[in-house]
C-alpha cells in the first residue's frame, strides 16, 4: 500500500506506553525520538513492541515551521 | 515561548513553494526531508528561505505508525 | 505497508482537481463521496486519477461524531 | 448549523468506550465501521449510546487517500 | 445538528480569501482574528462573505498550548 | 520560537485533568472557555496549571467554520 502522506520516516521503536484508550508510542529515527498518540487498538493490531522497525507517518498539512 | 507539542525536529529549509494560497516548506532533518503544508502568509510572516535553520513541529496526537 | 490509522475506506476515485500546490480527491465509498485535500506531489507520485480503486486513511483522532 | 467540513457520513453508533479523559465511539456507515477517538465530555454532552443514528464529521485536510 | 467539537467560537467573518483550491477565511472573534483554511468548496457551499456572523470549530486534539 | 501556526490566542489556565496518557486543559480566553487534549508528558514538561498564562495554539488547516 502507498499512501499521501508526504512523510514517511523510518525509526525504530524505543517506547509504547498504553492508558486507558489512547497509548503513546515512541520512535528514534536517526537519533530523533518522534512521539505518537494512537488508539490502543492500533499497538494491538500492528503487535507494536520495543525494539521493533517502524515508521512514522505524517500528513504535510499537520507540520509547522518555527524558526527560532 | 515552549509549546506542547512533542516534536520538534531540527534542520535547515531546502525548498520555499508558494501557490495562491498555500505554500509547501521542505526541511532537510538529518538527511530526512520533511514536507510542510502551511499558508503563505505564514511563509512571509515568519520570511521562511531556503538555507535556514528551522523546526519542523509536529503534534503526538498527529504521528501515525505503520510496519512492514 | 500497515498502518496505525483505524479507518481504511475503499473506494473508487471519482474526481482529482489540481490547485497550484493543493489538490482535491473525491473517492465513492459505498455510494457516499468522500474529500480529500492532499498535495499535488502525492497525486503525482500515487499517479491518482479518476476511475482508480483507492483508499481514503483517516486517523481516528480526527474523525468528530455529530447528532441531529 | 451547516459546518464547512466536506466530509459527513451518517450512521449508526455500535460502540462507546470511555477511559479516562479519551473515548473511543464506533459508528456503522453502510458497513463499514469508522472509528472515532473524543474526549469523554463531548459523549456526555451529546449523550452519545449505542444504536443511536449519529454523523462522522471530517475535514478534507485530515484524508489521505492509499492505492495498492 | 450538535457537534463533539469542544471548541465553537462565535464571530464575524472578517476576510474571505480564494486560492485555486484552497481558501482562507478570517474570523473576528471579540477582537482576536481566527484564520481558517478550507476548500473552496465549503466557501462557496456556506455562502461565506465578510460581515457574516459565523463560528470557529476546532477539535481539541488540534489545540496546543505554549507558555513564555 | 516563532511558529507558523496562525492562531496563537493568549489567555489563563483554568482547568487541567489528566488521564492515564492524555490530559485536557481549558483556557479561558477573553471570557470564552477553549478545551486542549494534550499528552500527560506534555502537561508535565511545560508545568502547566492552573491560574496560569498561557496561549492556545491552533494550525489554520485544522480551524473548521459553521454557520446558522
Amino acid at each position: 500500500m502507498k499512501i499521501s502522506a508526504r512523510n514517511i520516516l523510518k525509526g525504530t521503536i524505543v517506547d509504547v506506553t498504553k492508558g486507558q484508550t489512547t497509548a503513546h508510542v515512541k520512535i528514534d529515527i536517526g537519533g530523533s525520538i518522534v512521539t505518537s498518540s494512537i488508539t490502543n487498538q492500533a499497538v494491538d493490531d500492528l503487535k507494536l513492541a520495543k525494539g521493533q522497525t517502524a515508521y512514522a507517518i505524517i500528513k504535510a498539512s499537520n507540520v509547522m515551521i518555527a524558526v527560532d
